[in-house]
């Protein structure tokens, strides 16, 4: 349901339902939180990288898991889709940076893991959906994460018309970082893995933080109060003292990556 | 002044002062209010396209009537102002799927229609131009639109140039969705017309109001908590019970135009 | 280390260090923090122009400097991060158009006066870091005006790497507005400056202050009442009644730049 592997500092998530597209249950969903629960304290990992396996990345909700759900009670509706906006939640705001690595379908919660992630690579044959709208249905538990990756002028088209977004489009809309071709994927995986690698470990977590506030704030006195106290923070902790040493010393700072020393 | 035709599930509005490029006076923005307003409660209707009549789609404010309103009183003037800003505000939060086809000149109070709208498609001599500064004035009932729909970063430079923006630099802006020829345009308005009739009427309601609601709130616990419910209470309501009994039986749902079925 | 020449309407401050490349220091940014404030009460300015002497704009924080502030105390360092704040802060709310004019490096606190700015030239030298993380830091006092300018989605990616962004990059994010080749710069940079001049100097500084304030709050009622009544106030202002009459009466208003008349 689930592959786990990590290599070094990076643990790789793969999807493993390619029978139904890997498309959401409540159990991969489960697993999905437990994994990344489990992850947010494992110093060891620095980067999570999500994948599918087979031809797709995710196609969203499972369809024989929807039907048992359509004749369900509003409370146990409720729990469903609040399992799936916790996922969502902890994705966005993971201490680790996050890569999805796609191909073909992403599709409903598939494209709400693609705009929870900081960086997304993707194989030219990758496409998007937000169809559920066409069911009837409504794409609330992603619409936060999807809003904030492609902003409000582009949620309203294609959350109204379900349309198919190829890549090239998802590219222009910022759903997508980097197109690749399969030969090249691995490679530029790669690259990216080692740049993420040269960031202090604090300093990502950091990072990620200050993102999320300064969207949600006035750009005022208070907030640059804030947020200089933050920079000295860094600057006098462990970390931020051991990257300037290493920087004006000219040496690798002890997070590095070794290949990089 | 204001041409109504509605075919089917589409009501189309043409602006029809091509004499003055399809300019705003008090009477054309009070017509557009009225007939949005019964819009909105007429379920027969589901997408809204807005069009102008000749070689423009709106050129903002008519001159004469600017030249009056410069002679009136601040109180006369704030009530004018508050007309158009009433008439963009319910422009924006319509429940219908609002669509935008557009050619030659946008400018002022058209940019903010263009804004409000959910698809712009545009044809190639479609421009653009924010030039109240220019006047002396500021575009301050569009601008909140504007800004949602092109971003603040642009919205600087665009409203202080007051220069002219062409449809290039529109779609790369996020202002317009797709350019199409003349000679294509009806085809691409009629395809993206059959993909908006595939959503659920109330379902197309619930992703505005979703899309604004998102975007004014920090992305926490409590927005889950509530967009849980919206999610269940969509699923186990009639059109949500509807959609996914029509999708795992494969049959249309009822909403589907009869074309497609 | 900065300087300042008027040429009419226009005010353009050179970063003087090109031996660091430009580097801030405590000093430099006491100077340009002080030159923004007066030019905000000088009504001849109407245009800040930033350039950077030599090869390259601006490259961030200096590392003689850095290093002195690794060893000070948590007070002075949240002093000194306070100190970039503020520069930062005025010059994003600065009443007069901002223009940067960039080549080769634009690094962290380089890419906040970049973000701060109100049009971006840049020629096909210049590129971008936000490399903090590679020292263990946190780009905290840009972040505002960082995500403000390119978005949560692209910041996210750029900030974790802190990889180098070119210049065709910077135009897909919206960090620059447009590319020129060295020898055209000047020419794109006087007609952009025309069209800024023709727009009225009291009507930027509410544009200005008008963008700021719509993108945090709700667009509702309240808002529009607001927004209402600043349209009209500066309507009925003597600079827009010179504005519409100038208009109407096929002149131009007092305050454009004497060439055009």
């Amino acid at each position: 349901m689930l592959i786990e592997q990590q290599h070094g500092a990076v643990l790789t998530l793969t999807l493993n339902r390619p029978e139904v597209r890997n498309a959401f249950n409540a159990e991969l969903i489960a697993r999905l939180t437990q994994v990344i629960d489990r992850a947010e304290d494992n110093e060891s990992v620095r980067v999570l990288v999500l994948r599918g396996a087979g031809e797709h990345f995710c196609a969203g909700a499972d369809l024989h898991w929807m039907a048992g759900m359509a004749e369900e009670a509003m409370a146990d509706n409720v729990a469903d889709a609040r399992a799936l906006g916790t996922l969502m939640l902890k994705l966005d705001h993971c201490r680790k940076a996050v890569v999805s690595l796609i191909q073909g379908a992403v599709m409903g919660g598939g494209v709400g893991l693609v705009a929870c992630s900081d960086v997304v690579l993707a194989d030219p044959t990758a496409f998007f959906a937000l169809s559920e709208t066409r069911l009837g249905l409504t794409p609330a538990t992603i619409a936060p994460f999807v809003v904030a990756a492609i902003g409000a002028r582009q949620a309203r088209r294609y959350m109204l018309t379900g349309e198919r977004i190829d890549v090239d489009c998802a590219l222009h809309l910022g759903l997508v970082h980097q197109v690749a071709s399969p030969g090249e994927l691995d490679s530029v995986l790669a690259a990216l893995i080692e740049q993420l690698l040269r960031g202090g470990p604090t300093s990502h977590r950091k990072i990620k933080k200050l993102i999320r506030d300064v969207g949600q704030r006035p750009t005022d006195d208070d907030l640059m109060d804030n947020l200089s106290w933050r920079i000295a923070n860094q600057r006098v902790s462990a970390e931020g003292q051991e990257g300037m040493q290493a920087f004006l010393t000219k040496r690798p700072p002890h997070w590095w990556p070794e290949s990089n020393q």
